[in-house]
């Protein structure tokens, strides 16, 4: 058994998944892997996800070290999100899922 | 949005995510990567979880494909789990998954 952040874990495989449950984490690292984006960028991808529930996946994803914001000194405010090398590394599993979906629901 | 079994997903992605999304999915199809397991390994592998939730997630993985349960007639009965060639084809995905984790986090 694990602990990590006051949390129990079976194994490292259950810890690894912890990083990207729910039904948000996953899909916003797959279009950060593409380049950085914005916070309206990523609502438009994610079909309208809440201002709320982004925010919150987002600051989720920052705590846990696998994605990083800059806020750029400009008027109006411009803010991008990207992956850090550690959430970068997690895309390839990611990719493996996209791809298997693809192929066995490429009718829907 | 993709349509399936009457819930909504937003990408290829979020779908492929939703079979293996829980807590024990992922860590039993990894388990039964290994070879064909019995109910009573699987449980004693997912550290005791409870028999409701690891039948609930063994029927869930037998009806979206993942899994196949024989029955051998024998006395007393042994029933066993194995990967379908399609739950196989996930298991790269969650190999990724736990190498992250161990990488990063091997001093738990």
């Amino acid at each position: 058994m694990l602990n990590h952040k006051g949390k129990k874990y079976v194994c490292h495989l259950d810890l690894g998944m912890d990083f990207i449950r729910g039904k948000w984490k996953a899909v916003i690292m797959c279009h950060l892997n593409e380049g950085p984006k914005r916070f309206l960028e990523l609502q438009r991808i994610t079909c309208g996800v809440s201002q709320k529930v982004l925010n919150e996946k987002l600051t989720e994803l920052e705590k846990d070290g696998l994605i990083f914001k800059t806020a750029y000194p400009e008027v109006p405010p411009r803010v991008e999100y990207e992956l850090t090398d550690m959430g970068k590394e997690l895309f390839p599993a990611l990719d493996i899922l996209q791809k298997w979906s693809v192929k066995h629901f490429s009718n829907l």
